[in-house]
């Protein structure tokens, strides 16, 4: 079987419904809780380490790089380390992280839009469980 | 300061990249590892608890049970129970909800079409990886 047979029976069977599918780890990686915010904001443009810091409240220093690294090596983003006093490394999507970066920003942009409908939510169901266990 | 105005400067003010912001749960909820895929799974149409355990590759009872509750309290799922024996619970999208699930059915497909560039690029990640270490 040739490489492109094999790469062309992986795309037709993969399904992240099965555990033990390839695309589950794909998945989680663009949408792990700092995956998302670095995509989202690396869609802006070349950041260095420093300003993805910056920009993404409440990230570690070791999230950061942590995360960095997975989507690097997914080849979602290219990382170029400048030899210069002090160390400069810059980061930037890939093409394939543009097309990560675009759904996971859709996703956020939405996530806030609808912060009102999802807090009114949560008061009816809290609401309403209060009132289950009085009655 | 009206309800309506309240709601309308949460709106305003939300932001994913701020810690705080109620906005990143909401995100953090919709691109969790079962979330994601209950939400995709719905977008199919009504399920059962067991049709969503048996769908869903590898989840236990106890973490479905979590994140349907978790997507209920949000307003993305309604559940159903019907007083017969034995017990029938019924899961379906919210109109709220089926904005969410059609982002994350989209980044599940991409996920699958998109395994053999990830499988590539990691397997040329590792080999500039172990060549820098040799070197």
């Amino acid at each position: 079987m040739s490489v492109s047979d094999e790469v062309g029976d992986v795309r037709r069977a993969a399904d992240v419904n099965a555990a033990d599918c390839p695309s589950r780890l794909v998945l989680e990686h663009v949408t792990s809780r700092w995956g998302v915010l670095v995509l989202a904001e690396l869609l802006d443009g070349m950041r260095r380490f420093s300003e993805l810091r910056r920009a993404i409240g409440g990230v570690s220093e070791k999230m950061l790089a942590q995360t960095l690294q997975t989507l690097e090596r997914d080849g979602f983003v290219h990382r170029e380390a400048h030899p210069v006093i002090p160390p400069r490394v810059e980061y930037t999507l890939t093409p394939l992280g543009e097309e990560a970066a675009r759904q996971v920003w859709g996703l956020a942009r939405w996530a806030e839009d609808r912060v009102p409908s999802v807090l009114a939510a949560r008061e009816d169901y809290d609401r309403a469980k209060a009132g289950r266990v009085h009655a």
